[in-house]
């Protein structure tokens, strides 16, 4: 029989099937040829075809938007908000609207077209986080955004429009709905239990070890309970902390390795499979709160929203979140040390 | 400068691309070939591939599942949710379940293969819609249910895995998350303002009459102000009802009407489109409310869904509603009368 779980970080529920499970095998995700090579704008020497950098990491005493660097962060040439203006927040009747503030800016992760992240080599996926937590901080000073969402598109099914490995950041003037759920829920676990929600979840995942699929000093890997999707992979700092740039140089070091492995067994356990990440965290009013944990969400994009989901808000997740992590940490022990 | 505007039913933002607007031809949509005519079970004298059936029109006097029928409801070979057991709910630490009780019918709108949905005549797509109030009317006096989302997928895109034209119904134990959530908001709004949004979304429309694309005198159709995706079209009764079921004979016809001039002005405005419809209604444990009145959202799938929708719920809608309206109102005008 099929299984009925809440998802108890935003109160949705999750239809489970049971029976029937698929097995990654099911699974057939072709690989996707690179054909951009010679036009890219996010390799090495093409400086000149992106706006001019906001940060990069590169040798002391090059100059910027050169050759050189290890991580490029650049504004998105279209970029879905504007960074100038005014909030102008208004109403008609029974609608809102205010315009489009916001900022939008592209980390290139790579010179190398043909490096995946998953094979970035543990210290340089380090200055990729360090240059997300720099860039989150320096937008964060701007009191027109109430929040900051950093995502990656990962092959052609999860949106990537271009090849060349890269993550985005999306800057907002409004909460979005997702983590405004997600606020909300953990403090109201928080006004009836005094704890937080995820800090529990926590020591339930690993007293019970049937969905973690890695840990370590500081970061825990495991398959949510009520994975909307098939082998979703959630990452949660151990210790408590709702502001993902409170993360220490350690931790970044810690978070690095956990997700790289995490990637890493992903990509095994599915081979060519397209997935989104993306940070939440607090909202920008309201950094430092007891009622919420930041953490990572990596989204496989294996199945497809058909119109049950679309006008339900009810996935479908046909391979159980306990499989899931099983065939992740299978796929984990066969990959090279 | 892009807008952001918020959906007064569910209060979502929703970025709206004003400038650099797509246009319909923008969105190249092929044609998916019929393949699957010789073996498909939905294919009128296969009567026996499917289970046996719970519901045909048919001319009386032919026994059922046998030829002759017009419209003919089945159960899922392989359904979502079962029908048979005890709920069972139940909880372990911060983690809730019950099992996955509840229905998956499919309605085979037409026998014949190659016809599809917006090109079947208004007469019979009446029955259509009477044969979705029957199962739904049926199903309701089941106590274990909550909810029935009546749905359909059409295109590749939208996750259509048959190519015969049909929809479907999933019954579940749980109220889904976006009908609670619209249930919710329109509740909240009523309290304060003591109307029902919807009536007065109604009104604004019709009297600004920029995203309204087609109307009779008892259902309105238009492009939500804040649309989450391109071309979208919402029908609403004209005359407040939060119970689908309560349709009388004659808005049927009236709704007929309506549903077929939205998705004929919507595929011919696009051709080759994928979309999914479906029918929002109140829960089954509060059927008649003054706060919420039941719709059909027809949602075209021309976007991709990436990692900041994913991530944060916010979608990027790049054409415009009043622009999309007026694609639409040009398409009819083009359509044969």
């Amino acid at each position: 029989m099929p299984e009925l779980r809440k998802d108890p970080t935003i109160g949705k529920w999750v239809i489970i099937a049971t029976e029937r499970s698929s097995r990654p095998s099911d699974f057939k995700e072709e690989p996707e040829e690179l054909t951009k090579m010679d036009t890219c704008p996010f390799c090495e020497g093409r400086e000149d075809k992106t706006p001019p950098e906001i940060l990069a990491i590169r040798p002391p005493g090059l100059p910027p938007n050169s050759k050189g660097w290890q991580v490029r962060v650049i504004p998105n040439k279209f970029p879905a908000l504007t960074i100038e203006g005014e909030l102008g927040r208004r109403g008609i009747g029974v609608y809102d609207f205010m315009n489009g503030i916001g900022a939008h800016e592209v980390i290139v992760e790579t010179p190398d077209h043909s490096e995946e992240i998953e094979n970035i080599p543990v210290e340089r996926l380090e200055n990729i986080l360090w240059v997300y937590k720099e860039r989150y901080l320096d937008l964060r000073k701007d009191p027109r955004l109430k929040y900051i969402l950093i995502f990656k598109n990962k092959g052609k099914k999860a949106g990537a429009s271009l090849e060349h490995t890269h993550s985005q950041l999306i800057a907002t003037p409004v909460v979005p709905d997702i983590v405004k759920n997600e606020l909300e829920t953990g403090l109201r676990y928080y006004q009836y239990k005094e704890r937080c929600l995820y800090c529990d979840i926590i020591l339930q995942e690993l007293e019970e070890n049937k969905r973690v699929v890695f840990e370590n000093v500081d970061f825990m890997a495991f398959v949510p309970f009520a994975a909307a999707v098939p082998f979703e992979i959630q990452i949660l700092p151990k210790e408590h902390s709702s502001d993902f740039a409170e993360m220490k140089l350690s931790e970044i070091k810690s978070l690095s390795e956990t997700l790289k492995i995490s990637l890493k067994m992903l990509t095994k356990a599915v081979p060519n499979v397209s997935y989104n990440f993306y940070i939440h965290t607090s909202s920008l009013d309201n950094l430092a709160v007891p009622y919420y944990h930041w953490h990572i969400e990596i989204v496989p994009r294996l199945t497809q929203l058909a119109g049950f989901e679309w006008g339900s808000g009810l996935y479908i997740n046909p391979v159980p979140p306990e499989s899931a992590a099983e065939f992740l940490i299978n796929a984990k022990k066969e990959m090279e040390p």
